[in-house]
């Protein structure tokens, strides 16, 4: 730990001078967990005002008050990249929503497909991974976290502009895939299960004239691995972390 | 699942007409899990001679033997490419071991560094977590795993033609700082504990000649994170994710 902030997400607007009532678990996370007591300092974030040191006002057991004093950073959104992905077990679940996060997605978009079982898909735990995430990268953006909805539903309401990177097998790599840097705009990286896509599916995909397809490499990776892959690939050539930016 | 192979890792040189004697846990899986019988084809690799199609010859409660029978793949070795890195907690160091496999690292080097607490590591573990991940990815490859050495004597015994990408912050993009295509040669991939490096480590690296450092964009990545992001980065750029190899 050191000398590591503790960082706290408020879903409320905050400000200078805002008052910030915490839940039962923000409370029992700051004074009994971490025995913070009244002036203490931490810092917080609401996914769109940025991040502000607050000092804790009211210290209670199951309850408790900040109070903003001052911005300590700008709201720094993503690149306007969403990931679609297909649930599969819970861990990689959790774990692609956590590392969509730290890597910089807008928006995550759980997707059901013709082999993919998102029957327990738990989206509430999802956005609360979403949040823990952004918490610990320093981040000051929550991705959205969508329910799950049906491929083809998603596919049918495609946004003309909005292309997507299909990572697919056998092809050319993302590097040379991808438009080279400066031509950004909206992007989406589709994941399929660990399955596969339907025939039906890939003949659709195929179809979309927003769609690139692109391969990650000669070893079958699995779709927690692939989300990441792609996610980072991406930001490496269009997104955030071209290198006079990062 | 659908057509997915058993895919089974065997600790001994493999070859035509080779008889492979199975282990209780081997068995116990091929047998009483998937029900296997004598006569069932299950595919086999041994990191060396690639993949096999093996034939049940004996079907026991605690062993068993299979019969190699013709070669499906050849080996395929991953780039010279290691993986240096901080053992974190033991969920997260599962995991980057198992994504390394993945990803195609040939080497996977633990190291204690002044920050690490690397107490609890349990190298065998990481090495079944390597074989697991090679059976699942399709590769005919495991990555060997070493013992976690300290950081200095590993760098004090650094061989002079390896370079280390060394994944630091504010930095340019690892896209940037890596030479361009086809200049490959051995690499190594470093990666930091979550406190990062003491200044004695950091004074170290900079010093080294060999070493390559690069950004891994805006936000502050979990060392997991940094891991599977560096190493992808690498593949893209350098190693076997090239397009025309992809």
């Amino acid at each position: 730990m050191g000398n590591a902030k503790i960082r706290l997400f408020v879903d409320q607007p905050i400000g200078a001078g805002q008052a910030v009532a915490l839940n039962e678990a923000q409370a029992n996370y700051l004074f009994a967990v971490m025995r913070l007591g009244v002036g203490a300092s931490i810092l917080v974030f609401d996914g769109q005002n940025g991040e502000w040191r607050a000092e804790v006002a009211e210290a209670g057991k199951r309850k408790g008050v900040l109070i903003c004093v001052e911005q300590t950073a700008r709201l720094r959104m993503p690149p306007d990249l969403w990931l679609l992905f297909a649930p599969i077990k819970k861990a990689r679940t959790d774990f692609i929503v956590e590392k969509a996060t730290e890597l910089g997605a807008a928006r995550v978009m759980p997707v059901q497909t013709r082999f993919t079982n998102a029957d327990r898909v738990k989206v509430d735990k999802l956005r609360l991974h979403a949040i823990e995430a952004a918490e610990q990268c320093g981040g000051t953006f929550v991705p959205q976290v969508d329910d799950v909805m049906p491929l083809a539903k998603v596919l049918a309401d495609w946004p003309a502009n909005r292309r997507i990177l299909w990572c697919n097998e056998h092809l050319a790599g993302v590097a040379e895939a991808l438009p080279k840097g400066g031509d950004t705009g909206p992007w989406a990286v589709l994941i399929g299960p660990e399955g596969g896509f339907s025939q039906e599916e890939q003949d659709r995909l195929a179809a979309m004239p927003q769609v690139v397809q692109a391969s990650l490499g000669p070893r079958i990776l699995r779709a927690d691995t692939a989300a990441v892959a792609a996610l980072v690939l991406w930001q490496a050539h269009l997104g955030d972390w071209v290198g006079d930016q990062g």
